[in-house]
This record gives C-alpha cells, sequence and structure tokens, in this order.
C-alpha cells in the first residue's frame, strides 16, 4: 500500500454515487480513448497495480480493463482537475485498441454536416477479441 | 439551424439529468484541457457556433465558454463516442489557457509517491482574468 493512502484518495471529490468520470489517453499518439468511471477502489488498485482498472456502472462490479480482451492500459501518470472531481490517466495502450467495438479510441465518430460519422477503422473484430 | 437538427442531437444519450460529459482536447498540443458538462442545448449552440458551450451544473446555466475570460474555445471537430453518452472536443484555445486557475489545462495535478503535486504554472493571475 501507499503511504498517506486515504490523503490522496478523499483528496478526490467522489461524487454522490461515490465515482468520479476517468478519461485515458493514450501517452503516445495523444489520442483520447475513453471516458469510464471510478469509484475509490478502482483509483486505488489503479495506482497499486499500474494497470487502468474502473467500476463498470453497467455491470455494477470492478473492473480491470483488459481481463477479458487482453487490452490492458499501463498508467504512466494520473492527474486530477482543479475540482478535484475529474481523473485523467495517461496510458501505453495494450494492443493499440481500447474500444470494445475494436477500434483505437471508443470516440471512432465524428459529427460532419448534421451527421455523426464513422471516420475510424476496426482494427480487430469484436469476435475475436472476445472469443473466451 | 443544421438539417436533421433533432437527429444528431437525438442521438446522444442524454443521462436522467439532462448532461453528458464533454472533454475539451486542444488541436495543436493534443493536452486535455476539461471536463465539463453539456445539455442539447449547449450542443446545438456549441454546432451553431462554432464555439464551445456547456451547462454549468454549480450555476444552473447555460454557459459559453470564455465569456467572462475570453478564453473562447473554437471548435474543429466533435465526437462521439461508442456509447453515445461522451463528447469530445477538438478545440483551439483562445490565450492558451483553459484553466479558471490560470493554467492551460485543469489537470494540473499529477500523483507522484502518494501526493497530488502541482505540475503545471499559472500563466495569468485569475484575478486579471477575471477582472471585469
Amino acid at each position: 500500500m501507499y503511504p498517506h493512502a486515504m490523503e490522496w484518495l478523499e483528496k478526490v471529490k467522489w461524487a454522490g454515487n461515490g465515482l468520479v468520470p476517468a478519461i485515458a489517453q493514450d501517452a503516445r499518439s495523444g489520442r483520447v480513448l475513453t471516458l469510464a468511471w471510478m469509484n475509490r477502489d478502482a483509483l486505488a488498485r489503479t495506482v497499486e497495480t499500474g494497470e487502468a482498472h474502473y467500476w463498470s456502472r453497467s455491470r455494477s462490479k470492478l473492473w480491470r480493463k483488459g481481463e477479458q480482451s487482453g487490452h490492458v492500459q499501463k498508467v504512466r501518470t494520473l492527474r486530477l482537475d482543479c475540482d478535484e472531481d475529474v481523473i485523467l490517466l495517461e496510458v501505453e495502450q495494450e494492443g493499440g485498441i481500447a474500444c470494445h467495438t475494436g477500434r483505437e479510441s471508443c470516440f471512432f465518430r465524428r459529427l460532419e454536416n448534421g451527421e455523426w460519422v464513422e471516420t475510424d477503422p476496426v482494427l480487430k473484430n469484436p469476435q475475436e477479441i472476445y472469443r473466451t
């Protein structure tokens, strides 16, 4: 465990539901990969292991990013914003794929002339990613 | 107004409170600048004007970024994530300052050995920014 664990964990202004948004950014490309959610436990385990952990709101469980897909996020730096209620992770994205659709980034749609257009290629078929 | 305005606005999965998180990233440096919140009106005005508008949860009002500080965000691209509930804006940050503390980015604290350390300089005194 880290020294002063409670202090840095309690510095974060957790919302009423115990969560804050966490943005993952690729350390090499600078691409914003995903926004997920963390609770105290997710942040503590992220720091302890050096791998991104999130809280899955849909499954109501702690989730180590890549536990099924292998697309682990190795954390280089962790940042906290001015209001102390948003986390930013600079990560090395295993496999170069962060999105469950098999794309590099979850932000693969761009607004063009009033329509959301898919601009990014699928790098790996999700059925292959989640085969097991 | 955009054609099909309702379609692309309704494509976004607004939360129960009518909001989604919106991440602003600097188009030049790639730095993640801030996370704020948008409702339908904020997103519609952002697209209409080409300048980032957000919903202030603390003031319960629509807010044109930079309306007081002059630190307007000119929007280059707008992206939507795989779950259609997070917006990513690539922006040109007027003045090179996004944070109300006078720093480039709101993410100016980094976790180092169990402490949140301020790593970024204040570029302009907030009292000068919000003089008027």
